[in-house]
């Protein structure tokens, strides 16, 4: 295109790609240049709403067209590797789905591949971009909560139980990528603990808690369910100076800030004084107004300005597999009855 | 006396004492002969509206009045035994605040006590006796949720950190004794669970989780807190038939019982197959009208009933050793980094 | 079109006139032949949505185009008049936006020329057809609540002010509609009041207050708000028996059925004892499963089953004839300084 | 006394006595000297409470008690003027319940009376001493909400019918009163409306509507109702800078303010230009943190603060005056139709 705009090629158009089409073609970075799914029919179907994509069954159809600068992929987990490394075999620079991979191996030769070809790696974890999250990420990087003492988040709802994944799979990596992305350091924890409920005798949790280890005492904790009769979708981020609560079904008051907070002097060995130390504090309560923006367009916006300015974007590979390696030890938790389940650490090379 | 009332000296006069004079002195059943409290003042003082009561300063001289019949314990959980026992030994009925006691043992011995003694041994599990957990208790009874498939118990807010407990001896026994309550079988969890944060590092956890495996895939879950900016404290109770939500801070609609579920056909191999088999139900929400009545005037009028029936009241101390149970396995759980802890098997001969 | 399909033209592709199209173009029961605007370029965007529709620019074009069953209108109220005459005197079936026509002759001269032409003459009252309404009105007519006792509509939020109408005829039309629908003899004030509040100096009212007598001693009251900070859709309708509350941004939880009422014996002339044979019900709450359908569609099937069984649609143009009566009370009202305005009687050759 | 309290009679042992006696006798500033009600038994169950008082049967005995200073008055509104006037003549201060009485008449000779006899005549306005009323008025003082452009009261619940009076004396006094405290220049309208439903033919309104048009455009509106099935007591006072929601029922919410505006710059006389020239401002909003401190304690403070200052009390016999005046327009408005009543003009001798 001699409009200055990057060319892609969305690949899948089952449920999420119809959505990420609809926000390429209405960005000025993009141009669709293609929709790619197995199904010819439904890519022809979805390819005619934007007016300039044709439709194509294969990835290597679509990397033989002229002119593609990204590949985005929207597909079942388990086949983004192959997609993504003939991409980047191709030159692309490719946008995924989350979670990055169905397994952590799959998403370490995905990061290594695009380090190694100079291409940008991104996971499309969405509720990175919406303005809450960007708000409470700004809020905790200016120190505005103070440091960190506990984070509490729930995903529940009535939903529907997935044929191949668990609970854990399904619905953390939501609060998984959040908790990467709003932490100051990422989501880095020292062990994972994971239990699960499957009432229903279908051999996978449909009810699960976990909880990570981040330090200093501090553990988050994610209450992830398919059978709750109400929907939740509450994030709470204490903090020894204010503590923030970001209520996602709230349209009219999404992030409440709280000035309460405990205000802690000096630790003695003698617990009853330790706690005469412990003073409180119960002030007003702050909701920052925040911006009417759709999460996916900034998404895109981001992939494009990471591409241009030849950067690493928000939510790179590298934060992706973070999610994943979680995912991975929460698995191994379950297996192992429960008990914490360590991270496998990052290689060095793909960090450096 | 000889208006056929029953006569119960309250020892304690501290935080909750003065509820229960109140309760006491506001029934037809009760007659308070005495309040015992170490600090005669305060004794004395809280005698003065019951225009029934003297003040004594030790249990001794309470016991020594003639024709009391029980002895109600407001005190701290470790003072507990010392006192109930010196009442089961004067051949008093006892009703002790929550927790039974501070330890396993001590409630063994309290438990043990009484049944030789012939006398009924209460705990006042406050919650059991509000119009929702009764209401709860009869609709699970009734089988309207059908089978439980998962409970999630949430009790968090800005609370005072307590010098001698951590946070889940402090606000846990409220759920465990529901918990109790409600469960067609009691609290009786095959392994416990326990994750504390310490973020303050005051040397005990401010943030806790608990988990319970219930057996048949069914897990309990609570979450206690004492840094949280806003107050919950809500229960969901799944069940196949239907599902329920308690919220205790919405006095229009306190109890929600939703008539959805998962409709659940047969269990195949094939987990494919098995989630095809899952059909869900989105019906109607019901909110029972609950009547206005203090739970304590109930709690008191049932330690009448159950001593002049000669029976267990529904709150008794093997109730209250079930809950002390999940307490201490839950600190043997945290001493072991959150490895699952046994709870320790019943007395026969308690039981029996 | 050879495949039973009725055949539409849409008449403005501003603001509401792309939902019309949508529904008719996703409607089994629609074809879409035209769109018109006088800005051809957005009739042109808006057609090529279908891939069925041309585009023109004037009423007469659209006419002309064979085929055509009947006229969508989604113009400013004050052009419906001219363009649904000149569509009747083609013997067009005619549907427009709310409210009918700007003022009540255009109104009338619709209405007649529509039953004189044996012509459909429909108004798009959307909210007539969300499954929270048609819950309300089958709840109403199946006496659920017993005899109506007031009904109060809340419909306020941070608005636009509008350049051209005051808060009463921007918002109050939904509320007037809604009435009209579920009310068992439709919407026939005695009076009406209004009380307008203009505190920016703007010459129109920004806060409205409706207020009509229904007989009985029943008063509806609507409250419309451009001014406030927060948003609030909520009716309540009370009955001898049950009474309603819509709750229109609470998804979960939309329609409440309260077992709530008074049960009152007899009247006597002694008001004291009049009271006290007045005695209080405090029920169950009941909340029915609503279905998740837009509305628009279900209005869109509800024209083409009036045309094709020749009956009149449920909200017809007499219907939207009265809403319009009240709100020509309303703006005499406040004219009258808020006196009582009379509702001009009905036609009786349109009634008959 | 010597110690310096000032000693307090209470006249009345019914619903609201106890509250009074309560509060007087937990007050630095009071000593309860007797409590008076027709019904002895009723006075001496009453008068026990506080350890100091008699119990005496009229209000001559009440006043022949050496060393009282003042009376509270919490008896029947009807009977209000001849016991504050009996004890105006012997000199006490007076409090009386809301409101000041049952006519405007009564009203202005009991205002008379105090003024020329020098004591202090106050009303137990107690929704003026919560700490989110007092909050309101300080921000509206401090100009934080800019011009005031609209006030909407809402005060509705399943609630009792009243044998005296109807819903507007009964509930309406809270607002006015409540209008009377945080308007800059007090409750004194232009003109007010009042609209009354009596759907079960009780001789009264039951349902009740009360406009009142405060100058410049500006309106104030309450909604009082016993039939509603839900409780609300919510307040927006809507400014030209912000505006300010008071939902009495959330108590971790009282008081929202919300940065929430329309910036205008000019009038013209086009009413479209007018529009062009209004802009929105969607800011944040902010929830002052309040005290918990019960409001007729720092009633019973400010009545012994003006007695000892000799001052007028912020909620004085005139302001009660202002209330009772507008509840006597309400019913000559509801007598003439709902046709607009003048408020009486105050007496220039009184406010002088």
């Amino acid at each position: 295109m001699d409009d200055g705009r990057l060319s892609v090629v969305v690949v899948g158009a089952g449920y999420w790609g119809p959505n990420l089409v609809r926000n390429f073609n209405l960005s000025p970075d993009w141009h669709v240049a293609a929709v790619c799914d197995r199904e010819l029919d439904r890519a022809e179907r979805l390819a005619w709403t934007t007016r300039s994509a044709v439709a194509v069954a294969s990835i290597e159809e679509a990397l033989a067209i002229e002119g593609v600068d990204a590949v985005a992929i929207a597909t079942p987990a388990r086949t983004h590797e192959a997609i993504a490394l003939a991409a980047i075999a191709a030159g692309k620079h490719v946008l995924t789905e989350k979670p990055l991979a169905d397994n952590v191996e799959s998403g370490e030769r995905m990061v290594s591949a695009a380090a190694e070809a100079g291409v940008v790696l991104m996971a499309d974890h969405t509720f990175c971009y919406t303005p809450a999250v960007l708000k409470i990420a700004e809020l905790i990087r200016a120190g505005e909560l103070g440091e960190i003492t506990f984070v509490d988040s729930v995903r529940i709802n009535h939903g529907l139980v997935q044929p191949d994944v668990d609970v854990f799979w399904d619905l953390a990596p939501h609060d998984l990528s959040i908790l990467d992305f709003i932490l100051p350091d990422g989501l880095r924890p020292e062990a994972v603990s994971a239990h699960g409920g499957d009432p229903l005798g279908l051999g996978k949790a449909c009810v699960g808690y976990l909880i990570m280890r981040l330090g200093k005492g501090v553990v988050a904790h994610v209450h992830a369910n398919w059978l709750s009769p109400t929907k939740i979708r509450q994030l709470v981020v204490g903090g020894t100076r204010r503590t923030l609560v970001w209520d996602d079904l709230n349209p009219t008051q999404r992030v409440s800030v709280y000035d309460r907070g405990i205000d802690f002097v000096t630790v003695t060995e003698d617990a009853e004084r330790a706690a005469a130390q412990v003073s409180y504090r119960y002030g007003d309560t702050w909701v920052p107004a925040l911006p009417e923006v759709e999460a996916l367009s900034l998404m895109v916006a981001e992939f494009a300005a990471s591409i241009r300015e030849d950067r690493a974007p928000r939510t790179d590979g590298r934060a992706a597999l973070r999610v994943l390696r979680v995912l991975d030890a929460t698995s191994r938790s379950l297996e192992a009855h429960s008990a914490p389940a360590e991270v496998a650490a990052e290689q060095k090379e793909i960090i450096a």
